[in-house]
């Protein structure tokens, strides 16, 4: 890890930039799937599963039958596991429920805010090496709570033409209504027209590689929301002496076995420490079956020792983590405080870990500084709110001058009529 | 208005489709703009005030002087109308307000979720004929009420290079931190990179035309969150017998009024009564000023006569109109089942114009069929949720083992490392 002691804060935008990525050669790419899938559907689809998967498939859509059998498959211990996860996903994102908020601004003047589901929601989990089954509890289950009608799930298959067993037993466990096997651009473009067997839907959420990601950015300019903008994955821990530095250490490669691109920093105000840590993280590093790709990453990591709490604050918020574990001897000082952060994880036992797969609070987080403008995903992504007004005779006399007068001062007199035929006739009731 | 009596449901789609826009030739503009703002910072932003305002700025911060002076200069009764207005949309949005969602999910496990402010926004309103003054309370309204810290507001200049004395007005009466002269492609711009006259910010808010809307989509690829997408303004009317024809047709009116791009939609059980509002919408017509274009819009618009309460029902959440009127026999078959629009207006005497100005809703609202994904501009809008977790000895004890096997089965060992190790020291405790 690169070490650097009391930055300048000149200095802090080039110390804290992410690597920047290249999308303008997969934008063409990207642009010519859509089209293509758009014009020709299922059979556009089948073309770059074959292309990009490697395989042919009859069928893309996953049967009952392939469900139970995948249910059988998966082992009785991870099967406790995965449910007790759900289960307190379930109880988190329950609590996020909101009442119907509902004002009488002025008399005779109702007006109300209620959510109501997303009726169609697209889930995108990526298949590779290893099956991301967390993933499909952290969107299917506040899909499920927030009533979502269609929950639609895609992800690629492997070459035998199949979905990883855990993604799909999380997935009927979840309330996922349609599992399809497919992948890629090819999937987003899907859910974003859809096709004779992929069905169109309002919002897809989930994580992928750079093609999915520009593929959802593609999929908004034609009508379809997405969850978050994505970037690489990233950590930043802020400790000083009180915390554990093997606990640390582990902290910050279980983020750096991510990938090559993932962003690891370490934020001390001890140099002591951070030499621990750094100790540490060379120990750990050696058993790790994926080192090769935690190493690059750890190379590419900062550890920035500062002077004091306040400092290591505002160098935080500059960054604003998607990550953030905080353990120090006055953790609250951070918590209180922190304004960019997608998720905080306080204290020596509380690994990151821990949230990406059970604690109940949500992984898919703002990568990418964007947790200074977004929330990570939560039951309010499944729904919108909808604003509601009843006005009544009374009302109406007691608001309609107001916008009369605005409505003329604005040069709209159609919006000032409204309010004077009906203020007239009430005036000759 | 064209009529359509009782459509097929394979024409749905075709009957209610929008205008498509044309953004291609547009968007080269607008990387052009971006690109030199971010190299050349206010320098440029002078050239293209200069170009396309056509005015020159030696300033282009508002003083303190000019509010001052703007603020004498408006008409007292406007003054208290529009203090009636933000009070209800103050009202309206502080009642938003949530609590934070603490839980313990397992004992020893406590995850809570927060609302924070997002500390810096932008807020932009476009200039013209008409000051849109009520969008400046629509936006920094909720943004104030949000805690956001740097509310910076930019409008171009008109050839005297001033802002309307009513935008100035409202936006000191609403917290802005700062007014900058500056609009379109330009503002956008300076507001995602920074000048050094104008703040960077974190997101983006407000209307503006085609080359505003492009750029915010660009700002979003600098990593800037915006409000929403936006489209032209739209209005759909169900409406039965029991309803008036001349208020109908004076709500029609006054979303057509808004320009020629305007979508006009009603939907009615009853034939006599489409005919009625015809009449009406003809006659109200001649005297607006704004007839020309209002003329345009009503005669691209749509009356649709169906059958049913549940066809028109299904055929409106298809559509997914950004206002929604509806005056029935039975309104509340409506309000209980729809479920995609921006916002509802219930009855003879709540005109579209209510909500556009003064009864407290916001109106910032999704158009372009985006109600079915997205919500308002509301309170949320102006904060993120973040969530924390703080793990005991004790919770790490009951949640461990489950993330343990669910790291492993996704091939994340240095994921499970992290809780070994801790679970270990905790055993040999």
């Amino acid at each position: 890890m690169k070490l650097v002691t009391n930055p300048d804060k000149s200095t802090w935008s080039e110390l804290l930039k992410r690597p920047t990525q290249t999308i303008e050669d997969i934008e063409a790419t990207v642009k010519t799937v859509f089209n293509d899938i758009k014009i020709n559907g299922d059979n556009a689809v089948e073309k770059y599963t074959s292309k990009f998967d490697g395989v042919t498939l009859l069928n893309n859509s996953v049967t009952e039958e392939e469900i139970a059998e995948a249910a059988s498959k998966v082992d009785e211990n991870l099967k406790t596991a995965i449910q007790l996860a759900k289960a307190n996903i379930e109880t988190f994102h329950s609590a996020q429920k909101t009442d119907r908020v509902e004002v009488e601004t002025m008399s005779g003047v109702a007006c109300w805010q209620e959510k109501r589901p997303i009726k169609k929601v697209g889930l995108y989990i990526p298949g590779g090496t290893a099956p991301l089954f967390s993933t499909v509890l952290m969107l299917a289950v506040p899909a499920q709570i927030a009533g979502c009608k269609e929950i639609v799930l895609c992800s690629p298959p492997n070459k035998e033409g199949k979905i990883a067993n855990e993604i799909l037993y999380a997935a009927q466990l979840c309330g996922v209504t349609k599992i399809i096997k497919v992948g890629g651009i090819q999937a987003i473009a899907a859910l974003t027209f859809g096709t004779e067997t992929i069905p169109q839907v309002y919002k897809i959420f989930g994580p992928g590689n750079q093609f999915v990601t520009v593929a959802k950015q593609l999929a908004t300019q034609f009508g379809v929301a997405i969850d978050m903008p994505a970037g690489p994955s990233e950590l930043l821990v802020m400790a000083d002496d009180s915390a554990n530095a093997a606990y640390v250490a582990s902290d910050l490669l279980s983020q750096a076995e991510h990938g090559a691109d993932s962003q690891v920093i370490l934020v001390t105000t001890s140099k002591d420490f951070a030499d621990n840590v750094s100790e540490e993280v060379e120990t750990q590093l050696e058993t790790l079956p994926r080192k090769d790709m935690a190493e690059i990453s750890i190379s590419n990591s900062k550890t920035i020792v500062v002077n004091d709490f306040d400092t290591a604050l505002e160098l935080i918020d500059t960054y604003g983590p998607e990550h953030f574990i905080v353990a120090t001897e006055n953790d609250d000082f951070f918590v209180e405080n922190i304004g960019n952060a997608g998720s905080v994880f306080i204290g020596n036992y509380t690994p990151e870990s821990a949230g990406d797969y059970a604690s109940g609070t949500n992984h898919t987080l703002p990568t990418n500084g964007f947790s200074k403008a977004y929330s990570g995903v939560n039951l309010d992504s499944f729904q919108k709110s909808m604003t509601f007004q009843k006005i009544s005779k009374e009302g109406i006399q007691n608001i309609g001058n107001a916008i009369e007068l605005m409505a003329e001062a604005e040069g709209l007199q159609a919006h000032k009529n409204a309010v004077t035929l009906r203020l007239n006739d009430l005036i000759n009731e």
